[in-house]
């Protein structure tokens, strides 16, 4: 690897991981598809340059154990990263079929606490999403019309409990980049029959929805889907930074939300406010129609009764306050 | 009009539209398509049932002689509008076809004045469009990845100048259901050949892009891309209400903008304050593109150049603060 050339395509994949092999222990989370192979071997040739990162690079291949055959096609990976020069693990994780977020929500679970696991501060985690996954990510969040945060695609960054980082260095690399690099490299790549099966809505997107609306609307609607998710995600970091600050207290959730300091907020900021309050008092995942139910007791308020809402939660507006009440039953 | 029975569909359109007949002349915007006619006949029913009302709605249908037989077509609408009691005129306006932003865009230009013109605070002009239209003009943002703004659609009211209110009561409502109502009234519909003509972005969203996403990701996407206009339209007013406060001063737009008072911004708020900074300096239209360049003058400086914008202006950084400089045409 080391002392191969690099192609242009492989360039521009190094160029875009090197900044993350600096420090730490550097894992590079690899299916062996094209984008996280391509990321396995683009820290291989900056370990074969720097003899401290090849000290501090390994590769980990998770077999989630739901196709026939997995655990051959995750020692296959771990055979190829081994003779690229990464030490590589093979994680046989467990997903739990009845995940009520359904198959692809329990596999990404299992997924990514295989890849964290081991981790101290300092350490970074490769995962080798693309502009087009990130494209796609955008579309699955418009189809669910959840607002700002689910246009905000991947996180570019996302710091875990122990302080290591798992960081997505080719989010604004296309996909066909990852596959060229591999072609550079002659590694020949898996592809995953699932990425195939169009029951998986993302599926869907990439092979049915991406290509039309490039025919419909021009070649630059990935790029820009995914300048949409970095605009996104800045939007909605700051407006929930400043629910924050209204929701926020020292002790914790407030028990009752008074409604004249709800009703001075502008919209964008008391949707989230609110949004905020019922997850500290325990509702999982309210939903938009949810919260605008809870918000039309502030600013549509005609003595409606209280709103039910998941986890047994009930609000209700009383002498000039939200606050709990009791479940109705009846 | 008034005596007919509401079916389904019109007694939604009416429902509607009844909050926004209650004062001030009442002006629909009517081209004979199913959405407008529609949104017609039902300010007619309400007139057929309130004098007051019958007094103070007309209709507009404007001929925007872009077509052979624009005028006739605009004649025939306008004779069946008369025909359910409203009193129509016809504008003809004159549409640039030099207008660098397009002919829809110039089309529009010029349908939009003639509909604003003559009235006085407190009236109200109507127009026609649906979920739909929302719908796809969201799509439309989206091709464009401007951010949240581009993404929040067509405003459900807006004041004009003069204290008038452009309203569009329909944009809860599919186009299905004007189609519905108009068959319910028995009125036929004139159909723009111009809705068909696949050189317009906006048609092939609506004739080919639309099917493709209702057909993968199911049938609530027209729903879910308005709910998201709605959404990013509270950010989007959130956001350029607090980017408005940091550039705002009663002295109009500064010449200046010292470094350390933008460096601190968070990222949703900081393009903002360039981009309203911009335009304040007469840059017509500042891109994505351009905002982002002004702002690595602050947030990643290397003592680069300054930068060319359009309009013939140049942004520089200089001893702490960013101003005009001298256009390097060399």
């Amino acid at each position: 690897m080391a002392r191969r050339e690099l192609g242009p395509a492989g360039l521009a994949v190094v160029q875009a991981v090197e900044p993350w092999t600096r420090s730490g222990r550097v894992r590079v989370a690899c299916s062996g598809g094209p984008d996280s192979l391509a990321l396995a071997a683009a820290v291989a040739h900056l370990a074969g340059r720097d003899a401290s990162l090849a000290l501090r690079a390994e590769a980990l291949t998770v077999d989630h154990g739901l196709q026939a055959g997995s655990a051959r096609v995750a020692d296959d990976v771990a055979r190829r990263l081994d003779d690229l020069g990464l030490p590589t693990r093979v994680a046989a994780v467990t997903v739990d079929r009845a995940d009520p977020a359904g198959l692809e929500a329990a596999a990404r679970t299992a997924r990514y606490a295989a890849l964290s696991t081991g981790l101290v501060d300092g350490d970074v985690v490769l995962l080798g999403h693309t502009l087009d996954d990130q494209a796609e990510t955008v579309l699955l969040g418009l189809a669910r019309g959840s607002g700002t945060r689910s246009l905000a695609g991947m996180a570019p960054g996302v710091a875990l409990a122990s302080g290591a980082l798992l960081v997505r260095p080719l989010l604004g690399l296309r996909r066909a980049t990852t596959a060229d690099a591999c072609a550079e490299w002659g590694l020949p790549a898996w592809h995953d029959p699932q990425n195939l099966e169009c029951r998986f809505a993302r599926v869907r997107v990439r092979e049915r929805v991406m290509p039309v609306l490039e025919a419909e609307l021009g070649p630059g609607v990935a790029e820009a889907l995914a300048r949409t998710a970095e605009l996104a995600r800045a939007d909605a970091d700051e407006l929930d930074a400043v629910a924050a600050r209204v929701v926020g207290s020292r002790d914790g959730t407030p028990q009752e939300l008074p409604v004249p300091s709800l009703s001075g907020l502008p919209e964008a900021i008391g949707g989230r406010v609110l949004r905020r309050w019922l997850i500290g008092l325990g509702v999982p995942e309210p939903s938009f129609g949810h919260v605008r139910a809870v918000r039309a007791l502030v600013t549509d308020w005609h003595g409606q009764a209280g709103v039910d809402l998941p986890g047994g939660i009930r609000i209700v507006r009383e002498r000039g306050v939200l606050r709990q009440g009791p479940r109705d039953d009846g």
